[in-house]
């Protein structure tokens, strides 16, 4: 019997694998309250890269929902929402933390961010991207109200619950344990930990 | 007396010009009902451009209000809405339509579009950027519901209204007079009409 590798994004940290069109890539968020920002670059040519404007033109929400496919900036799908037990929360609108986002935030010296995380992930592949694309914010409560007020809200998500996208196509997939601790994003006690994730 | 001169973006098309900081950029709905991509690169490095994805964070907005501030993926501030005639709807949401889109949408051959009209208003001046960023879609009119549906509703402003852009640092500015004529985002004729712009 085949058993699936469960494998760790540690916390505060960023991880990247190589995914084959029709696997299914489970997002475990195992502690309940921690946001994970996830990239997605199609493995032939990494300029092309999931896009969360391409993504939200595509299927006419702030947020996916079951069933919903996000587009490469060439539109093509590359991923689909196709379970998910987190209630839904995962945010499409909001930049990868980094260095000067800590800095903006009055953190001095240096602090862990998803950004740097994206591309030590990548790096680890051997792989190298020029630019820092939007993430898709999976576990991420960011509520919008009628008058499109934004909010930096706690996650709704709860322990051991989880969200799988399915690979459209070849990828490579990134993921940041995002050590936001400024911001409530991963719960009011701005404790960051790991979660995990497995390829099906 | 110094008069300003009145520049044009020509329906379907692209241009660039360079703005020092403290400048103003006006740009005008000539017609009513014609949407205007916009981006901003930094002069001094051109890696560095107006962010939709790190402006909602800072902003706190879906959509700029008066006074909003909009940062670039280095978190500084390049440009402020300081006046706006237009009714306010610019989207920060969706993606710069492109030669894919319009074969998505059902378009065969050729479809002028705002990726292309990026690049080539760019190159006008010399600038080339390896990617698109997302724009900030002035006079683009796309609602949202409470449950987070969006749509590509007709534009809110009305003929000669404006909105006014000031400077933060010096750059490059780049409008697209968005060629969509599928959607009704440029008003339900599917008619695409010249903009104008003035840097003061």
């Amino acid at each position: 019997m085949a058993t699936t590798q469960i494998l760790t994004i540690p916390a505060r940290r960023g991880v990247a694998a190589r995914v084959t069109k029709g696997q299914r890539v489970k997002v475990i968020n195992t502690h309940g309250s921690q946001v994970v920002d996830t990239w997605a670059f199609s493995a032939n040519d990494v300029t092309e890269w999931m896009s969360m404007e391409c993504s939200r033109a595509w299927f006419m929400k702030l947020r996916a929902a079951l069933g919903d496919t996000f587009l490469t900036n060439q539109r093509r799908p590359i991923l689909t929402l196709v379970e998910d037990t987190s209630g839904g929360a995962h945010d499409t609108l909001m930049a990868a933390c980094d260095a000067p986002r800590y800095r903006l935030l009055g953190v001095e010296g240096h602090h862990d961010n998803c950004r740097d995380n994206l591309h030590a992930g990548l790096a680890a592949l051997g792989v190298k991207v020029a630019a820092t694309p939007s993430p898709l914010n999976l576990f991420m409560n960011i509520p919008w109200t009628p008058d499109g007020t934004l909010a930096w809200a706690e996650p709704v998500s709860t322990a051991g619950s989880y969200a799988v996208l399915r690979a459209e196509m070849d990828l490579v997939i990134a993921f940041s344990a995002c050590p936001q601790d400024v911001l409530p994003i991963n719960g009011r006690t701005g404790q960051t930990t790991e979660a995990h994730f497995s390829i099906e």
